[in-house]
Order: structure tokens, then C-alpha cells, then sequence
């Protein structure tokens, strides 16, 4: 494992419960020594690290994407041929395309993988999305079947009949290089949008008391019609709780947001600044390619642009129409 | 019971599990005879429903909107001060405070009931959303709680410190009348918002061989720049499937699209004409009313009503500006 | 006319310039003598003012929405049988319907009126949306050639053959009462969707220049992968002045950002909190009721929305489950 | 002039009709004949084409975009130092900072002018966005000035103050290479939100009717709460005339919606599906780049797949979300 990180760093105590021996390297040697402390073979730089490793060597990279082609570089000079590099981060896709192809050229293999779990996945287990060589990923099957959350996670499907095939273990693998960060890359575009509905059906929750708010009186905002229908006072951390049972929109993510309310009803603790870090805009670029019309998932993406204010000069050119037109002053 | 459809048969026999003795009415003999041979009490028409059952009663109504009036302004004359009716079906909460006022001129209590579970209900039980008079709702807690998926059915909330309420138990008052059936609309808004974020991802994935596909060469038809970037047929069923595991949208409605992939990969059977029955259109209402946007779930709502080709004269426009200004034909 | 701000006083002077006399009144008396000092004649009070007008009186109201229903309530015990009552103000057409038959209990006739143009109307003349009986719009005619543009304001449109109507004058009855406020609001809803298109495209532009400005490097900001493509510093006010000739985007509006944009070109006095007043709000909801997906005007709408961080609560909910799930700490 | 299509072969003309002289080519000599008949030099080959101009040369494309890099190919060997060609078609400016770069190593210049105007710019005149080299732009301004509509076709800009640029005539020069293409692609994403805007519309109009139809009453239709609301039968055709003059939405687009529906009120002959041409979906792309907002332009976008019935697999998905979770059957 190189990159022992949050994620990193749980995926090898997953893996070394389970009973894999694990080399660890990164540039921060107290996050080497915690890992060695409870049983991983550390390294003190690169060619430390492969050197320790039994061939054919896996890697597991677990780095942010900025440093993943910069490590690469030094790794294809230490590798021997028929050596696995597994990308565990949140690669574009088109760039598995490219690096696979460049560690070709020296028989190493590249193998990428979309992980999904975030910081609860030491217990819950990853959801693992891959791309490769079939026999590859294959060879690597071990491995992948412990970071998974297997079989007894969820119920069976109903429906399913079919008796090969891991994914009801809770890893995939997708296709040829890129396949597994692709399917990675839609997985957090499918997040936007249903993170986005359920704040925005939470937060007209919360304004179903709109009618005992006063509103200004003047011929910028527009009235309520029907103060006496939004007269609500709702619990809205009471609400995320009892969506957790028994509701279609049931989710992990409903039993996240029911358990950040519980701690802070109000999130004040909190700005609304929504960052997003490109998988979400990387899906919009696919649908956009493809011709599939993803309005909702393109919308949460906007959502979350607007969360930062990046409409300013938009909203500018607006304000400027209205004032050039009606005369209209904006509203302080 | 009044209403026997697969909702109010099914919360029957969930009453009837756990002790309860229901008496059941319905239009339909047939539906009323199935109950009775599981124990129910059956009525041979709404009096006799009415007399069948102990002061104070409780009815529950499991109707189709459009009946409830009718069946409420009949009910209204058959029942005494003390009575509550429940009203369990997809009502507009506005209606709910209308009736409500009617009802209490009688001293009869209404109570209002958003009910999730779907066709799954009988077995995981049913996420309830109450509204109405507090006292009222107290008196009927062994109902709802009997309804409602229990504690056990999923983790407890980590963070949450109250010791009382129901909501653990899937069942929760809102408010005064109208706040279930106002937070069960926004709960079907949320739905429509996760089903097309879900849906789309989906699509994406299957249309992640668009560069395999050709493309009609023309000055209509924009064409791919890159199609080494959509080589990739990947089985969507077995993506749901193992979404279902470990991933961050873990989810029942990603457990029941695996099942539905499982069964038809293709989903043929479908001409993807996507019914809206009301509560996302009231969702928007409310959420333009109270200025709150939520682009997601609207736009989830246009989808539909694009899914039913309700768009036709807007597009018409649109071909016809083309036409006008650069003499644009439509592609057939 | 009662109601002598910006466009009642205008109304009024485009009426003089035309040969009509108007009798104006307003709770300002300054407002007034500004009026009688051009050849109006002025009204001490509402009854003054009714009693100066001749029978069949025309009382044109051109008031903000809140006070339209108390001073029909007035004008409604001094006006006789055969008068009528324009409202050529922004009243939801629901309300035409209503205050129509309150007034035609008393035989009074009532005309609704959207009236386009903003303060540039005294010269453009202004575009008139009229609903109500059809005898008694056409009576009202010469007071609505006079306030309309006229035919001169604008090319024929080349395929129309009819030689009947008042389109082409610039002022429509579109149907009885509430049709002109309805094809009013609508229009408002366009002007939304198409300001909105404008000003985005021009904030796409003025951010052309991505590549050259430092992006923070960390796992919450996407990198900008081709920086080369985003080098242009492109004058945005120039780009408006060039949309006006010849383009098929050539608007009332772009000739208004032109003009902005000359005068500011960063558009600095704007805070861009754009307001809403109302009919766009209508647009949305009568769009949901038919069923027909307006996707664009409420995108729009929503966007002005987020132009008021009205979304706040809803973006704190993200961020929450963000910090959830992955430990992701906002952005300052 | 290379390409003789309408747009090229109009060009020429409109260029001729101001005294310049032009050399023509096309691989259809019908389209050489027709122009060499209005006084244009023909050319029987690409290397004829170029010999019979003078230098500097100054060689206009107007091709289909899939063509032009082979005929730039196929020039580049033909030109000498100095010359210049003008690709005037729709390429994305991208492809524009390649080709001026490959180019520029045999000192041929590259200019790209993305150009509006529709099968109406022999008359009205075409709006020019240009890319390029300052003073290879400023040698070919007199071929410009032609082409663009001019001062006198739109009223000058109030506040404009600045006397210099040729933005007033119509035609700009927004940079280096590309920035003309990607001005007038952002252009297009404009015209897309603005034709979506004005069809909405005029559709919500159309169907202010809703009231006076029969709907289907079954549990998938959501019923009309307010019939009343909704009994206007409204001239679509004679309400686009009638915002011709004076509107607040008054524009091009809007006298081609108008005279489109003069002619046919139903717009019967159009199936409704809308191509896009590319400089949209592009337009979308540098949105998502940049980080800006581009909610509408987006949106309009998307309009258009779902005008194409692009989204069939989503749809289906949904649709078997519904029957899995409330045994909901299509509506047919």
C-alpha cells in the first residue's frame, strides 16, 4: 500500500484482519509506524517498498490524484514484468486508459479501481468498482474479496439467479481499463443527486412555517397567498430519523443525515460551502458525450456550484436587465 | 379498514399479526371476504361498518383520493363526537386542514397518515408520517406502532441522545393536521429525486459504448471526439447489484432496480412512461411557494412528464425556430 | 388613472400625447400636480375622482398587487352600472377571475390588463396582454392603440396573412377575464428563462480566462485538466454590443446587457441578489397543474433563488452528510 | 470561398454586392455556376482556386466541420507564407488553437470567425465573432465590415462612450485563436436557453386549457385541483405576434416563432425532435470547466435529448422502480 491515508490506511487494517501480509509506504513516517505497530512490514522509501514485496508484486496505490502519474513514473523503473499496479483513488477514467497502455510497454499491469466506503469502511467494508485485464483482476481476487463488505451485508436479491459473479460480495469487475473508475466516476454522479434530494426535500421540511414569517411588504417580493398552509413547525432530525424504517427512500445516506441532525438540528456548524471533486463534473462530461440526458445529476452538480456562489457575475447581469428595464433596485 | 386495495388489506393483516381485531368494508365482496377469512370483521356497508365498531372508534380510510370527500361526508353523518377518522391514502395536506375543521364541528378527530412501504409493507412494515391533534394521536399509538417497521428494523442512530419519540420505531407525529401528509409529499418529491439520479447514473453506464456505436455523419448530428473513451459495455444489472454493498448509495431503491435488472437486464416489458400521481407536483408547489429551490426534485418531475411526451408542442416550437432561422429540416 | 408612479404617470402621458383626457389620482398629491401641470386633470380623492369621469366611466389601476382589492372594494360603491375597472397592473389572474364576478354583481365590468414595457415604455409604447367580455375591450380600443407601440414599432411578420387583429398594433384580447394576466405572467416567465440563458452565457465568457487564474491544490478542488483551452480575456461588454446585429440571439434584452455593460463593465454596483416578483413563481405552478415540463423558466427561477442564498439550509445538509460519510471538512 | 453551401455561397454574395472580388470553389460545379453566373471567379480545383488569387491570400471556408481538417491539409501545402486562411463553419475552438498552431510553422495565418445569421444574413447582414492575430485580423477588416450588418441596423447603445471597435458594425474581434469559435459557441448556448424559454411559453399558453379536457381518473394521474383555473382557449400564433412590439422579450427569435406559427398554428409538419449541433453541448462543457453555473443553457441542452427520446433506458429504470416498490403498472 502506498498512500496510507485515511482510506489507505484502513484498507490494510482490513486487509491484515483478514490476514494478508501488507507492505506500507508514505512519506509521513508516523503514518508508516502506526500500521507497523499493529503488524505491517513498513518501508522507508520506494524501491524499499518493492523490494519487500514477493513477485509478482501487487500495489495498491491509495494517493491523491495530483501525485498518482508522478508515482507511477518512479514505480515503472522498480516493477518487473508481470507486476500489478492497483489505482484504489479517484483517477479519471481516461487516465487508466493512458497509464495501462504506458505500463504495457514493460509488461506491468494496471489495474484500476473505484472504492466507496469512506471513513466507515473499516467495518462496513468497500464497495469496489474495477477495471483491467480479466485474468489480472482475477489473480488479485483475494485481495478484493476481503476490502468487500461480502455476501451477509445485505439481503440476497430476490431475483437473482444467476450463481457466478462477485458482485453480490460487493466488488465488480467492470471492463477493460477505465471500467472500474468509470462505473466509480457515475456512482458519485448518482450521490450528487440523491444527496441533493434529500437536503432539498429536508430543507422544504424545515420552511413549512413560511406562513408565520413575515415577509416584506413591497413590489420586489412576491407574497404568500396561503400563509395559513405553511403553518408547520416540523422536527426535521425526527424526520430523517423515522425515514430510516420502512420508507422508499430508505438509504445510508438518510441514516447519515438522521445522524448528523441528531448531533445539530440546526448545522450551524456548518457554511453550505458544497465542494465537489470531479467525478460529478466527469459524469455531466459523459452524458454530454454520450447524448443521455442527466438533468438531475447535472443539477445537483450546478447545486453545489451555486453552494459556492459561483453564479456571481450571472446573477450581476441579471440584477443590471432588471434595473435597465423595470428600474428595479436590487434588495439590500 | 374502509378501502380493501393492496395498501388497506395489507395493513389489515399486519393489525390482525399483532393482535388487533379490525373490522373491514369495502365496495368489493370479494376483497372483504379474503380479509374475513383471515379473522376480520366484515361490514355490509359503511352503517354497519360503523355500528360494528367499539366507541371511541377509529377508522382508518385507505382510499383513492378522489373518494375520500364523498366517503368522509358520509362517514361524518354515521359517526359520534369522540370518533377519529385516519386517513391513510395520498391526500393533499391542504385537504387535510379542510377537513379537519369540517369534522371537529361534529367533534369527530381527524387524523392524517402518510403511509410508505409499498407492496413490501405487510413484511418490513410502513414508514408513517401523522398529522392531527396530539391527544388523539397518543390514543392511537398502538396502532401505528403495530404499522410501523420497529426499532429492530434497522441500526440505531449513533448520535442520537433523545430517549423518547417514536421515530426509532418508524412512526412519527409532525404536527397538527396536514404535517403527514406535507412531509409524506416531500418524502415521494425526495423519491422522485433518487430514482432519476439513480436511473440516470445507470444510463450513463449502459451508454458508456457510444464510441462502439456509429454515428450518423451530418450537420444534425454532433459527433464524438473521442470514442476511445466509450468502449465499454459493462452490465448495468451487475453494477446495481453491487451497489447494493458497501457503497455510499446503498439504498432500497438501488436493492429493488438490482432485483428488477436481475429479472431483465433490459427492462423491455417497460416503454419507460413514468406516471407522477401528485405528491412531486405538490412538492414543487410548496418549495416555490416557500422560495426554496429545489432544482433536483423538479427537474426529477419535468423527467417524468418528458418520459410521457408531454413536451410535444414546446420541441414543435423549438424545430420551428431552427426551420426559421437556418432552415433547419427535423432529422427523422 | 389611480396609481401615478413610473408607469401610471406614463400611462397617462402617452395618453395626453395622444389627444385623451385622463382624470389621475394618488394618494400623493405631488404625483399628481406633476400630472395636472402636463394637462391632467386631478382627483382630491377617490369619489372626486369618479365623479370627474364620464359615464361609462374607463378606471384604469395601476397599483402594487396589495392594494388592487381594498380599492376595488371603494371604487365598487361609486361606480355605476356599465362602468369598468382596468387592472393593468401584475395580479395573479386568479384573482381577475374572482374580482370579475364580484364586480358584475353590480353590473361594473372589469378588464385585466398585462401591461410590458418597464420605464421605456413612455416611448416604446407597451405591450399589451388584455383579458376580459370582448364588447367591453373593444369599446376600450383607441385606449389601447394609443398606450401600444403601433405597427411602425416592428417589421410585419411576413407569413401572416390575416389582416384582422390587433396583434400587430402591439395589444391582444386574449380571452375573458384572467387571460391577459395569464399570457402576462407567462411572458414574465420567458423573460426569466431567456435573462437567465443570457447572463449565463456571458459569465462563460467572462470566465474564459479559468486556465490563467491559480487553482488551490487539494483533494476538495477539482483541477482544471486543460488549462491551455481556458487563456482568453475576453471584453464580455463588447461581446453583448456585437450580439445585437445580425445575431440570431438579437434581443430587447442584449441591447439592454450591451448598455449595462457599457456604462460598468464589471457590473461592481450589483450585489446580484436578484429578486422575484411573482409571476414567475405563477409560470412554474400553472406549468405543474398542466402537466407540460417547464424545465428551462424554472430553472431560472430557482437560479434567482440561489442569487438570494435561499438555498442555505439545503446546502448545509450536504455538507453535513459530506462530513459524514467521508470525513470531508468544508471549504472556508 | 471554399464551401458554396447556403451560408458560404450567401457570403459571396453579400461580399460581391460591396465590390469585392471573389474566387470560388465547391466540389459541386452547379454551386461554382450559379455564382460565376453573379460575376465570381470560378476555380476548378483546390490548387486552380488558390492560384487564381491574389496574395496575401485570403481564403474563406465554410465547410462542414468534419471536412475542414482535411481540406486545411490539403491548402496547407498550396499557400504560401503570409496567407491566411478563415475557417468561418461551426468547428470547436479547440480544433482552432491546434490547426493555427500547425499552421503557423509554415507562417500561414488562421483566423476563426464563428458567424450567426442564419439563412437570412444576405440581407440582414452576419454577426462575426473572431479569433486570431491582431494584425492579420485588422489586414482582413474590410472583408468583415462587409459581411457584418453594420451600424444602422440596431439603434446605438445609449451608454456606449467608446468610439473605437467594430463591435457597433457587428463584428469583433474577441482574441487569439479560438476565441471567436468559442464566443459564438457560448452564442448557440444562449440560443438554446432562449428557444427553450420562448417555446415553454408559448406551450403553458397552449394549454391553459387543462380544465377543459378530460382526464383519465385512476390512481396514476394526478388530478386538476383547480379546473376553473384552466378554461382559456388562447391564440398561440397571434400571442407571439403581439410580443413582437414593446415586450420586454421582444427579439429575433421571438418574429421567427411569430411568423413560423402565422403560417401554421399547430406546427403540425414538425415531429418535435430537436438536433443539436455541438456548440451547445460544448458550451455546457466549458461550463463544467470553469466551474460557472449553467443551469439553463444545461437544461435547454437536455430539452433537447429528451425531444429525441434519449433518455428511454432511464425512463425504464424508473418505471421499474415504481412496479417493484408499489406494484405500479405503466399507464399506456
Amino acid at each position: 500500500m502506498v498512500g496510507l491515508g485515511r482510506m489507505g490506511a484502513n484498507l490494510v487494517r482490513r486487509l491484515m484482519r483478514d490476514g494478508h501480509r501488507c507492505v506500507v509506504y508514505d512519506r509521513s513516517t508516523d503514518a508508516i509506524r502506526s500500521l507497523t505497530d499493529e503488524g505491517a512490514t513498513g518501508a522507508g522509501s520506494l524501491s524499499d517498498f518493492v523490494a519487500k514485496l514477493e513477485k509478482p508484486r501487487a500495489v495498491w496505490l491509495m494517493l491523491p490524484a495530483a501525485v498518482v502519474d508522478s508515482t507511477l513514473d518512479e514505480l515503472a523503473g522498480l516493477l518487473d514484468a508481470g507486476d500489478t499496479v492497483i489505482d484504489g483513488g479517484n483517477s479519471y477514467y481516461r487516465d487508466d486508459i493512458t497509464r495501462a497502455k504506458r505500463l504495457q510497454e514493460r509488461n506491468i499491469h494496471y489495474v484500476d479501481c473505484g472504492t466507496s466506503g469512506g471513513v466507515w469502511g473499516l467495518e462496513r467494508g468497500y464497495c469496489l468498482m474495477i477495471g483491467g485485464e480479466t485474468e489480472v483482476v482475477q489473480r488479485l481476487d483475494p485481495i478484493f474479496k476481503t476490502i468487500a463488505p461480502g455476501q451477509g451485508s445485505a439481503e440476497p436479491t430476490p431475483s437473482r439467479t444467476r450463481t457466478d459473479g462477485t458482485a453480490p460480495d460487493g466488488y465488480l469487475h467492470c471492463g477493460p481499463s477505465g471500467a472500474g473508475h468509470f462505473v466509480k466516476m457515475v456512482h458519485n454522479g448518482v450521490e450528487y443527486g440523491m444527496m441533493a434530494a434529500i437536503a432539498e426535500g429536508l430543507s422544504i421540511i424545515k420552511h413549512a412555517n413560511a406562513g408565520t414569517v413575515d415577509r416584506t411588504v413591497d413590489a420586489e417580493t412576491t407574497p404568500l397567498r396561503d400563509p395559513w398552509a405553511y403553518q408547520y413547525t416540523i422536527d426535521v432530525a425526527e424526520v430523517a430519523e423515522v425515514w430510516r424504517r420502512g420508507s422508499v427512500i430508505g438509504s445510508w445516506l438518510v441514516d447519515l443525515t438522521a445522524d448528523a441532525l441528531a448531533r445539530s438540528p440546526e448545522l450551524d456548524e456548518f457554511t453550505g460551502r458544497v465542494s465537489d471533486s470531479g467525478e460529478g463534473r466527469w459524469t455531466v462530461l459523459a452524458a454530454v458525450d454520450e447524448g443521455v440526458p442527466a438533468s438531475v445529476i447535472t443539477t445537483a452538480l450546478f447545486e453545489r456550484f451555486e453552494s459556492r456562489q459561483l453564479g456571481g457575475f450571472t446573477d450581476r447581469v441579471m440584477s443590471a436587465m432588471r434595473s435597465e428595464f423595470g428600474g428595479h433596485a436590487e434588495k439590500k
